[in-house]
């Protein structure tokens, strides 16, 4: 007999169907002659009621095992269900109980548990109505991710994960080593011996896959990238993680206007994309979790974004009828609270904030006519801040060389990076967006770190 | 004007229809009166020839910077093409050069490089046609590794990538430290504090995500990863990487032979998926690297996969016509030879085979009803070898913990393992295959660094 899923049974299944269902039980209500079990497997919110009836064989054996989640399989036919919310329930014939999970110490049963509790117990978690959800629209996104670029043209190219780059940019990064620290070879001055590591020099984990990423668009066109990056900041925060998954687009034949248009395009896709794959748990989350966040989706959806300068948006925040906690002016970073105010009170849906101060962005970022400001964009959302940073890239060979020297960067070690200067350049534009924060947003989970399956952060690795 | 891809131009592109091309030049054959350039914008093996006719603004100035390798934007109309191989060329109205490359330096001219020194220029090498087909078909395979779990209700999870588990089996790791090499702290023993580190203790990265992966399985059912794992072996040889990518699904209630099926099935759906999408690129392979490309590709896709125990291939071999280097015998694992010899030689197609003896496998594959073997799967295809391996998982508390303890396993690291199999455990399977293994057999590469965009090796760390 067929194994269905629970998503597609409620959806779709029609009385009198037989059919197998596996799954593990959350509930269980005896009476007099029968039970309802209530069986999750995964792939919904929703349960599947079961009706065990009194002429199941082995009954009463069988309703002792089934405890909050014990692991079961259940034969039986669809039938009309009495009850409200759901259209069927499933009348067992048989049952197969595959693992208990004593009550005693099993401990996910039917009560609220704090998710910093939760977090403890990571490999259980994934089985609660909240973290089942956020790891399905976490899926959604990541599938909304490929499917949007790949139905562009995009490629998705693997970046290094190990880089001997430590001037990628962007604070400070993980050590990677095959020496033995109980005993470090040393040369004759009495440094660690790094030739005898196992790629012959110090190396890192990468903070972004940027650099490499513009190489493959200037070859192909346009290409994304899709993995994991790292930062050892030791920043103990609910918006930070150590190890997050980062996406990062490259386009050749690409300015800033285009840049904008494909991060535009790339948010509402994403947000409309799990909306439509995920209906039932996102209305779980804006009724349980954060009631804006269908709200939120609906604004990124809607909207034309705003786009501004920089120097438009501190005249804007000069003129501000709002107290700020940080100064505003020309030359300063904005705040999360400026941010704020511009998505938020003034504009009331995405901005997309361009052409920054030189001196506060990357030393790749192309140089504006003006000679002060490069061609930055950052991508702010109402309720979320900065969500995308990207940039148009400096494509002129003499104008990055020098901008390198005033930022003190290492040009020799980037030497492939100033060739792609130097042989058939071409304007060329990208953004990042760290995925995990998509997801927070999204859902609306106050901390970073309920919406990867198992986190990395200051002194936390477990699992 | 409407820009447009090359690949779709060829494919579909009409006479008369007025666009823009951005690319970059791969050859000129200048005559009297007019010029031929062919132009690649990386979406495709072939080239557009663009041609330039005298009459063309700025025809001379022009015709000197379009040297290969250089960057250009032509604006045109489309015509029917005399020359035989091609539907329909460029007549340039407007040609933009954006970057030149000059042919004294520029090392991609018209003429064969080695693979050895295109690995040296690792910034270059996605422009020539051989590594164009690579990364085009690399992508496609990545995209039919998404298609073919997400239709089928997988969800793709992330596992950590740094872990402070090392006891996942499979070789050597390499350590993860934020600590100062320069100035280790040191406990009152003189021994390394880790309890400094970020992470508090000696930290890893990954060399397989699955044990997280069954975490999700069985709170989800389905799942995959598909991200880079790390060998920090010192295997200098063509088919090692240091880094490289791996997907492994693992499904809740399924057996080794629900395992068997959606290996076959991959395998298949992710070759015929590449044929389709990039025919071009495999007749480039075909012709080129490896003749036999096409013909394995089809073996994969067209038969019945043969099935045999693991016993069941010992006595084969032990009948076997032909002179083995290494011995047969019950106990030993296969070696690469004795896998051809089943693939190639006996059954010409395709073999699984499963069951393998207890003491070659890992403390976590399901032990079989005989208590000597196993039950694990290798898939073995022909000019190809193992190309997957995987198995049942032992779902039993007690055997899975007499297990570890056999192959010295610390089980209170794994302490959430075992719980899995304390609260509503199930059978479940799943298996691992090396990304670009398979991107290195399908388009027949020899060499398992060039199907990577930047290959990590024993001092191997360049870009």
């Amino acid at each position: 007999m067929a194994t269905r899923r629970i998503a597609e049974i409620l959806r779709s299944g029609q009385p009198d169907e037989a059919l197998t269902v596996q799954g593990w039980v959350r509930t269980k209500r005896e009476f007099k002659e029968f039970a309802f079990v209530e069986v999750n497997d995964g792939s919904a919110m929703a349960n599947l009621q079961v009706v065990l009836n009194l002429d199941l064989e082995n009954y009463q054996n069988i309703l002792k095992q089934l405890n909050t989640g014990a692991s079961v399989e259940v034969v039986g036919t669809l039938v009309e269900s009495p009850a409200k919310g759901q259209r069927v329930e499933l009348k067992a014939e048989s049952v197969i109980v595959y693992g208990d999970a004593d009550p005693e110490t099993y401990v996910l049963q039917k009560k609220r548990h704090s998710f910093e509790f939760l977090r403890t117990i990571a490999h259980l978690r994934a089985r609660t109505n909240t973290y089942g959800a956020v790891f399905r629209v976490r899926n959604a996104c990541s599938a909304a991710v490929h499917q949007f670029f790949q139905e562009r043209g995009f490629l998705w190219i693997h970046t290094p994960i190990i880089t001997a780059s430590d001037c990628e940019g962007a604070g400070e990064m993980f050590g990677v080593t095959n020496l033995d620290f109980k005993n470090l070879p040393l040369t004759e001055s009495k440094e660690v011996d790094f030739s005898r590591d196992f790629f012959g020099k110090p190396t890192f984990l990468t903070v972004s896959g940027q650099l490499q990423a513009e190489i493959m668009a200037l070859a192909f066109g346009n290409v994304y990238t899709f993995g994991p990056t790292f930062r050892a900041e030791n920043s103990n925060t609910s918006r930070h993680l150590a190890e997050f998954w980062m996406i990062e687009p490259e386009m050749a034949f690409c300015d800033l206007e285009g840049n904008m248009d494909l991060a535009e395009d790339f948010l509402k896709y994403i947000f409309k994309f799990v909306l439509e794959k995920c209906p039932e748990d996102m209305e779980f989350f804006n009724k349980r979790i954060d009631k804006t966040v269908l709200e939120t989706a609906d604004n990124i959806i809607n909207n034309q974004f705003e786009r501004l300068t920089y120097t438009e948006a501190i005249k804007l925040l000069e003129k501000a009828d709002k107290k700020f906690d940080f100064p505003v002016s020309w030359g300063l970073d904005l705040q999360s609270e400026h941010e704020r105010y511009l998505a938020e009170d003034l504009f009331k849906k995405p901005v997309i904030v361009t052409d920054y101060p030189k001196d506060i962005k990357a030393f790749y970022m192309r140089l504006g006519d003006d000679g002060k400001t490069v061609r930055a964009m950052d991508v702010l959302a109402p309720k979320i801040g900065e969500i995308i940073g990207g940039s148009q890239r400096e494509e002129r060979l003499d104008i990055l060389e020098s901008r390198m020297k005033e930022m003190d960067v290492n040009s020799e070690e980037l030497w492939w990076y100033l060739e792609l200067r130097k042989y058939g350049t071409v304007p060329h534009a990208g953004f990042g967006l760290g995925f995990e924060r998509v997801v927070q947003f999204m859902t609306g989970m106050a901390n970073i770190r309920d919406v990867i399956p198992f986190p990395r952060a200051p002194l936390s690795i477990d699992f």
